[in-house]
């Protein structure tokens, strides 16, 4: 056993709690690790911006709220407890008609605006 | 856009549904799938076997219930909406007092029993 991690907390990662925390939207902050992969728990209102992720897919799941996923052939909805997975290199855009709540799950270093960069770019890898 | 996808269901997957669908405790059906990652859904009651998974960590999502993780420093309780992430190499039983409904997170392959094989060990990679 010795070389075993010595530091796995003893309480669980409450999403709902965590998103409460957030204090704006569109700003992603990663609440747990699993090897090179983030989760991220984030509020959303109103329209992002069309992009797309040409090296990883990515995963939404709905916390609260009903998340809009437009993708080149249509539209998805994800409600409370559904998930999502868009694939690598597909042009998407989030959108919510009032707020929703979602954790996302990716590999580390993604940005939320994949290759499209911009004003809308969010600080990457902060905490909550 | 030539070498995209062009198969993205436009419809999410409701996960309390899929677990709905398994017929059989400690089971993992896969959901879906992120890069060389699967998520997983399963029904589980009473105790499982202390293992580990020297490879990989392993994430939990509670759907219903509540799940128990035994480490060997002490033990964790995860609720509907809570996330738990077991680092790698780390031993650990999952148990469940009363029927659990959870989703797990690991890379493709991974046995639920781990390294410790026998009977328990579950048909892997099963879609539903």
């Amino acid at each position: 056993m010795s070389n075993l991690p010595n530091v796995a907390p003893l309480q669980a990662i409450n999403l709902a709690h965590k998103a409460a925390l957030i204090d704006q939207q569109w700003s992603p902050r990663v609440v747990a690790e699993m090897n090179d992969y983030q989760f991220k728990v984030v509020r959303i209102e109103g329209e992002f911006i069309w992009h797309s992720h040409p090296e990883t897919d990515e995963a939404f799941l709905v916390l609260e709220g009903v998340l809009r996923i437009d993708l080149p052939h249509g539209s998805v909805f994800v409600g409370p407890g559904e998930l999502y997975v868009v694939p690598r290199g597909m042009e998407h855009r989030t959108a919510a008609e009032g707020e929703a709540r979602l954790m996302m799950i990716e590999p580390r270093g993604v940005l939320n605006t994949g290759h499209e960069g911009g004003e809308r770019t969010a600080t990457n890898d902060v905490w909550i």
